[in-house]
């Protein structure tokens, strides 16, 4: 129906199929969402379109925009305001900032546009109408991105530690770069106070750089909260949301996606998406992950048990079948469940069939089909029924979200041994905020963030990390 | 139906199911053979199923020919008569020269006896009621059957080229050990000749070492003609039937069986096995080798081609799926293919899953898993609807056989190129035979066996080798 083909409304119709498949066809391979998005985000999003349509590349507004950069200070307040996202990262942690980047223009009126580094354009189709999200090419600042860091002369924070940020109109920069990595200091974290939004706002580009997904600290911007709170009622689903709107797999990576899942998953009755992401050092495989996800998923009735005693059992009636999907850069982990469930039948006399796409090794962050098929993955891993996640990982942050499942979350190792226990439920399918600020922004001093407000927690894989919960389902 | 669960007839009712699952399952798995076996050749099974139960282990006979044997030389002919099958060289072989010692027991009326060796009793269900076909643990020869050679004093072969054995009843011995292991030589190989035959026929015990599947010779004596054309009048199926017949595995390898073929390719429209058997030196994967595989299964339209310009075109209906079974020691030519039908569109639409149980790296002969995995694999190979086999290997026959469907057969590459054509379809379902006899007992000299009768042919694979063939097909 046209309902779930346009994602309970979050896209309009309208954009040429062909050139996306993928984005009006999700729904043939996506069960409906439960997760309704509000009708404030949804009318919002169309605002957000039409000020794209009229402020996006090679308009009027964009080209005048793009003239004052040149011409160095910012003289008057242009027409339009922007937010540039600059490629950095891992694909994880690249799909969860440009969400944040997207939040953040939505809240300021700015128009977002995207560096394209070496492959968002081969991984990911154009969500805007009309106008392209990509940075052109022969944008002014394209050549300095590379060197852009915390010490450059238009470093929001660096300017602030050297007290050489003035505030007069006439005297503020044509453009900031906003440092928000995971190794900012004290003065880029001001980013986050009501105080410098406030001066920001007058700031016609912003350059963002940043590995993380920073909304959960948007939620305690004073300014941004009504908004947020409309926007959001349930709190717990931006990503979800924002994410499914946003990112469309390329024509390349849908035919990955699809071509998957209808070899390998689409008979199954069950579709378990495990996601191993191992932190240590050293290839791997590791006998204490292994034990972890054994661990984690027969505890927590994910998978069944084995009966090493037993014998085939076979039944006249087709076995109920469950699809695992795992995903991990070795094949260690894949190759021992597949020959466990194949060595052995289970207790509950289902089949259990182990999948893994791909076995890259290492991470390969330059190459294009590394990069599409660890997009696959992620998308593949949201399709499941149930999902297992890795702790710190963003990639699996990724699929959560898209799916819009809490995850059992194994807990990150320590010490080359099996945590106890070995995974929890998540409180919600929000990603983590790994390097948030801890300071009151009023008082001038540090506090938990974690704790001002019931919907902004810390996380449960990362002490000091803050994510977005629905608190009424604590 | 009861007529698909005796599978034509071959098996009788009435054995404990429990104890050995696949006897009256394989029909829920294989479909049914289009080949019959003859009323003779069910008659004759029953007749054996009747010598085997009056002189089977342990019964009064055989403990009187057992001790025959202890006492030395053979006085008095015994009322019941033994072939013993030594267990020797790779798994494909040992089933081969199973079937191949039960016809020539069924020809002469001898009872066959196994050597357990190290897994026959893990591998394999008892195919005749009642009686056991293993050779019990205090049969006197048992110790020193690991020290049987060319030379050895009881040798057929040897005794012949030393002038010792002498024709008179009371000077025969009370066994003779029969070497046809491919080494053998021109006085092993008179094992062929009729006279040989009428002599053998008078000693109470042979014991038998051999890899190969010596039945095309067995068409070639004359005394056994008869018989042979009354028992398999179509000639192409002797492994068919009697493999079928013998060869039930055991509930361990039923549960790597069935629970692989449920997981993995039940919900296929279409089952493909591909059997690499690389006999080059090194461990590959070889390029020569894979170009061989894409080679022979696009010409032949075994598979469809891919499309490397060419996106997703996702259907609305379910497109149809092939499953590819592949088996090898080493995982590279499955993880190619498996990468190529992920990677692109198929110029069909037509959806190819690859699939491959195991990746063993060598052949490891002693070992009980390695063992159930190299037979689960062979009948999973014969389940498929059409089969790629590579030449020289027994473990392809045993699979085509089962099967009974005529493979296309991989030439054997030589100086690591990809040979062309890249594969032949093979003449007929039987297996090679690799180390014939090129003799003609009554002209006493040499001749080429495969040009004497229309059913006995040099093979695909193997110019000097014979197989049968129903020569109508030709
Ligand atoms: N294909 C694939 N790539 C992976 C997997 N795990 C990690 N990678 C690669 O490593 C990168 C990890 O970075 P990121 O996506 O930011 O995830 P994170 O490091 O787990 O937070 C991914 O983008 C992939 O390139 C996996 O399971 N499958
Ligand atoms: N599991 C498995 N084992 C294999 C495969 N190919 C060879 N082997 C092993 O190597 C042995 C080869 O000996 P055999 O079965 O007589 O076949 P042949 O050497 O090809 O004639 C097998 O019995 C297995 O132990 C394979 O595809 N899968």
């Amino acid at each position: 129906s046209n309902r779930d083909k346009l994602i309970g409304g979050l896209l309009i119709p309208g954009f040429d199929e062909g050139s996306c498949l993928s984005r009006y066809q999700s729904s043939l391979y996506r069960r409906i969402s439960t997760h309704r998005p509000s009708p404030y985000l949804i009318s919002k999003l169309r605002e957000y379109e039409a000020l794209h349509r009229r402020c996006g590349p090679h308009t009027k507004p964009y080209d005048e925009a793009v003239e004052q950069l040149r011409s160095g200070s910012s003289v008057s307040l242009t027409e339009c305001k922007y937010v540039v996202w600059m490629s950095y990262s891992g694909l994880g942690n690249k799909i969860l900032t440009l969400a944040s980047a997207f939040l953040y223009a939505v809240l300021t009126d700015r128009v977002l546009l995207v560096d394209p580094g070496k492959d968002m354009a081969d991984l990911f189709c154009e969500p805007f109408p009309e106008k392209t999200w990509l940075l052109p090419n022969d944008f002014p600042l394209m050549d300095q991105f590379s060197n852009f860091n915390q010490k450059s002369p238009n470093c929001h924070g660096y300017m602030l530690k050297t007290n050489t940020l003035n505030e007069s109109t006439e005297a503020l920069p044509s453009y900031l770069y906003l440092h928000l990595v995971h190794d900012y200091d004290d003065h880029d974290k001001l980013f986050f106070c009501d105080q410098e939004q406030a001066l920001l706002s007058r700031v016609p580009w912003l350059i963002l750089k940043t590995d993380n997904y920073f909304v959960p600290s948007l939620f305690l911007i004073p300014s941004f909260e009504h908004e947020l709170s409309n926007l959001f009622p349930q709190k717990d689903n931006v990503f979800h949301h924002l994410g499914r709107y946003l990112f469309h797999p390329s024509n390349h990576v849908w035919g990955l996606i699809t071509r998957y899942y209808d070899a390998y998953l689409s008979s199954a009755d069950e579709l378990i998406g495990i996601q191993v992401r191992v932190f240590e050092i050293g290839s791997g495989p590791f006998e204490h992950i292994m034990d972890q996800i054994l661990s984690c998923t027969l505890q927590e009735k994910i998978l069944p048990g084995v009966d090493k005693e037993g014998f085939s059992s076979v039944s006249l009636e087709r076995p109920r079948m469950k699809a695992v999907l795992m995903t991990s850069l070795s094949s260690g982990y894949y190759e021992k469940l597949r020959t466990l469930y194949w060595e052995y039948p289970t207790t509950t006399g289902e089949v259990i069939a182990v999948h893994q796409p791909s076995y890259e090794m290492y991470q390969q962050t330059e190459k294009k089909a590394h990069n599409r098929k660890a997009w696959a993955e992620m998308y593949l891993l949201s399709m499941s029924d149930l999902l297992v996640t890795s702790a710190w990982s963003t990639f699996g942050y990724v699929a959560q979200g898209l799916g819009g499942s809490k995850p059992w979350i194994l807990y990150k190792a320590e010490n080359m041994s099996t945590p106890n226990p070995a995974c929890r439920r998540a409180m919600s399918m929000e990603p983590c905020f790994h390097a948030p600020p801890f300071y009151d922004c009023k008082a001038k001093k540090g506090i938990d963030t974690g704790v001002v407000v019931p919907h902004v927690r810390h996380c449960e894989d990362m002490s000091w990390g803050l994510k977005l919960v629905h608190h009424q389902d604590l």
